[in-house]
């Protein structure tokens, strides 16, 4: 069994699956991590074995500036307020590392990273509810009410477990209303990219004093092995980071697919097809499903909660793991119980795949 | 030309280089990054050109597990004092942000990242002298008089860019001292391996308190493009930083690598023999060219320093590099003027290439 207070108890974990169910990591179909179903852009994987050699033994470009200025111009976000990482896990740590927040306020369910980095630095932690569903209304009052209390706000968007997203205009309110109380807001837009949204108007960055966005671009491109994410903030911070941090944080390799994947536009719109149309496809046949709670999120992943008495994800996660088929059991969210587990959206032969072995063990 | 605050003004920045005269990156013979001259270890590239698809696209192992354990084998010191990284300056970066000093103690002249990291967090710095001569005495009365002041001593040992080692029984009477007088300390022994001495011996770690060792293994093994450190510290605190810091710090194919050069035993000795052999011919022939001052470091870089009235590295690294050598100016080390720079050790074809073209400078 993994340690998950090391782990964070996130999907993914292939090795400690393979451990315990007896089967290659390969082997799995992995639904437990809310990656691309398409897998690396077409010709990826030989553009990096091609290049292998000299990105391992000679140093990273510093800073990635190249991958900086050509990301700048695709979110359309100016480059001096772009920090490209080693993964958004890196920066949000490396900015609760930086800001030492003493009192930080925190969606949930959500991302248990925050909450990891906030108790990293000593930081008290106070919660409010994100609603589960989009037809349910965003208790900002809630969300204000903390603002007078704490001094960082962390806001997922969309939503890691559920999917639900908010248009920057709801947002942008408590944002501001933050502002006036000194509060700095870091929202996580890592699956910003799966609404299908046009970017430049669902991304939500301005160059605010104390306004932070990260996102991650490993689940986009399916690279997480890699480790590639950036951080959009204040331009004068962010100078600061850049100019007197790690200059190697982004290792060559994964500095070599950011190029490469930002220049496959058509890869990008064939994923979002393929991942709406599975999501619609899924949604229709896990509804058909009885004893079966459907959350319908936006994005390449679905939350659910089984309703049959006695149902507890674990027993639902190891009787899929023997069958090859992973998920990821939500019950160490806060405010989960064992109920809840989350399906990421994957193409059609593994949805049916998943389907059919769901079927079975609610049939 | 590259703004150096953002690089830091290390070496082994090709891209500006290629940038600058017009050669392809590949074709620099590069003196002025600190890495193994045999490249990685044989078959590490095919390694992981074979895995690729397989790494790019789950997520590494959590907390780099299997690295650590092997790693602690092959340091001897216990897993639960070691956090694997992504890279030793992501390490430096992290423990200063972690540690968050007021008053940090660094040696000059030496490698520039801990001083940018300190004023990162917004410490205040103060220098010590480290002899750049072997002969020369430690002024452990300067370092132990700064300790009354300090909450942070660095120490790097081999220290870049002289090379010149220290034995930890010097060491750690001033490691003692610090902790009598609550002074935290930060030994950086990225060049520890390129002594040729008994690890076990050598690399100066213990389970005190105030006590942590870094180290990069991206020189070791060739490998910087993809990023790769360690860290040894208190238990408690390593613990900490593993249980609640950035689970996938240490992307896949660092892992890989690190795994697979690790069981390289035979590489290892054969880079160390090559090293030293090539050092010491380095060292007579560089001893021959007249107005070059040569300091004899004992790894796998030395210092110099032009003695004819009039020079500047500045003017040498151009004359070099429109020839396709790239040496480290170092006149950007504190302490240092334009005299200064530093070259690595390279393989015999390589060194006897730097040394015809130093002749024709200097001649």
């Amino acid at each position: 069994m993994p340690d998950y207070e090391e782990t964070g108890g996130h999907g993914g974990d292939l090795q400690a699956a393979s451990a315990e169910f007896g089967l290659r990591p390969t082997e799995f179909c992995d639904f437990s991590s809310n990656i691309n179903p398409l897998g690396p852009p077409p010709g990826l994987v030989e553009e990096l074995q091609k290049n292998l050699a000299g990105d391992l033994d000679r140093y990273p470009v510093p800073q990635a500036r190249g991958l900086r200025s050509a990301l700048a111009s695709f979110l359309a976000v100016p480059a001096e307020r772009l920090l490209v990482g080693n993964g958004a896990t890196e920066l949000i740590h490396l900015l609760l590392l930086w800001e030492r927040p003493q009192r930080v306020i925190i969606p949930y369910p959500t991302f248990s990273e925050y909450e990891r980095a906030a108790k990293l630095v000593g930081a008290a932690v106070r919660r409010f509810p994100l609603p589960l569903q989009a037809t349910s209304p965003l208790k900002e009052a809630e969300i204000k009410g903390l603002l007078t209390w704490g001094d960082l706000l962390v806001f997922c968007n969309p939503n890691n477990p559920n999917g639900f997203y908010y248009a920057p205009e709801v947002i942008l309110e408590i944002i501001h209303e933050a502002g006036a109380k000194n509060v700095t807001v870091l929202m996580d837009e890592s699956f910003i990219f799966f609404t299908g949204k046009p970017l430049q108007q669902a991304f939500l960055t301005r160059d605010y004093p104390h306004l932070w966005a990260v996102a991650s671009l490993t689940k986009l491109w399916a690279l997480p092995g890699l480790r590639l994410g950036f951080l959009a903030g204040p331009e004068s911070k962010i100078q600061e980071l850049t100019r007197k941090g790690d200059p190697w944080r982004v290792n060559a390799l994964a500095q070599r697919a950011g190029l490469y994947c930002l220049n496959k536009l058509d890869y990008l719109a064939d994923s979002l097809r393929v991942i709406q149309v599975e999501r619609e496809y899924l949604l229709k046949n896990l509804r058909k499903i009885k004893d079966l709670k459907v959350f319908p999120g936006e994005v390449n992943f679905l939350l659910l909660r089984g309703e049959r008495e006695g149902f507890s994800c674990e027993e639902l996660y190891r009787f899929l793991a023997a069958r090859g088929v992973l998920i990821r059991k939500a019950s160490n969210f806060p405010g989960f119980d064992h109920r809840y587990f989350r399906i990421a959206v994957r193409r059609r032969e593994e949805n049916e795949r998943l389907l059919k072995e769901l079927n079975v063990f609610f049939g």
